[in-house]
């Protein structure tokens, strides 16, 4: 979701191939000649394929200076920038999948052990963001979307099952309210037949997960 | 050891204050102040408190672009390096978390699962750079030293005590002993008072862990 979110926000020209997780698509040869690790999503730039969702928003936002997505090198928010790339990189990402694949990545008979631990990392993660929304500012970093946006919204959206959603931590409802309204979530939304997250957002369809 | 030794490298001028971590010098308030999530390690930069190694080592790469130390925004390594540097903060990176950690961050009963999926997750990764340096590419990212060769030898240190030592993978062995030859490696581990890894070094001490 959140390089597709961010292709649209952009405005960059760009085609879409569904990788159908629910049939294993992700694991075709064909697919894991794009992707040896069988993971979403890939995206194909001159000619070369690529994955990883935190590089890929990265690799658009330099591409792009127009969009303004990143603080530019050498401005004075571009070390916060790259540190909450990494960190929801390294913390949030892996602890989802814990989350939602400790059965599949590791033995059975572990996987609550590995979700007990992954759920009180997540909402560590989630604490340390709340506590970082309340100073005040509207976004990530600072008070401008960035990359760290579409990655940290798509984390949260991810969670929104979970025993306890991002949208209940206050400085979290209020960001997630905030960003959900653009127009480029509406319709990636809308395109990828998600809905209903957070409840405000008034779409038609409903997505299974 | 990664940023250490990248500022050494490139060389940089700079400070090293040690945070004990034997005796718990991460969780002091003062630290804490610098970096909230009490993680080393932290770099001051511009009078700014920075966590996160692979954020860190991008942002001096970028900081200093007479070093090289990364490919330069626009040119065709560049989503590589990218992808590369995501890759091991998100899979290696939280993986070392878990299998050194699993006690103190989870609950002790729930140790052993957690540390077992660690442990396939990071012999997974070996697998997969391993596969990358078959290719007679004599670094991570095609044939030039990267950020990405400090923070992967960095974790490949990490794992010399685990059952499977990443010098057991034929392509890791050679890399390693490749670019463990460079004066910078050899200085940071004289300064930090490491030693004996890889054994071909031929160092005077030896640390504890």
């Amino acid at each position: 979701m959140a390089v597709h979110w961010m292709l649209i926000e952009i405005g960059a020209p760009f085609e879409t191939v569904l990788v159908d997780l629910a049939s294993g698509g992700q694991q075709t040869a064909a697919y894991r000649r794009l992707n040896p690790a069988g993971r979403v999503p890939t995206l194909v730039v001159d000619g070369s394929a690529h994955g990883e969702s935190a590089a890929l928003l990265m690799l658009l936002a330099e591409r792009h200076p127009e969009a303004a997505l990143m603080p530019a090198p050498g401005s004075a928010d571009r070390a916060t920038w790259l540190e909450i790339m990494i960190q929801l990189a390294n913390t949030l990402l892996p602890a989802m999948r814990d989350w939602f694949y400790a059965d599949t990545d590791g033995e059975p008979i572990g996987a609550d052990a590995v979700r007990s631990l992954a759920r009180r990392r997540i909402e560590t993660a989630w604490d340390h963001l709340d506590r970082r929304l309340s100073s005040s500012q509207s976004h990530l970093v600072s008070d401008r979307l960035s990359t760290a946006d579409f990655l940290a919204i798509m984390l949260m959206r991810w969670a929104r099952n979970m025993p306890r959603p991002a949208t209940t931590w206050p400085n979290l409802s209020a960001y997630i309210e905030r960003v959900t309204q653009r127009p480029s979530f509406i319709e990636v939304n809308r395109r990828e037949g998600l809905a209903n997250w957070p409840m405000s957002l008034d779409l038609p369809e409903q997505d299974g997960r």
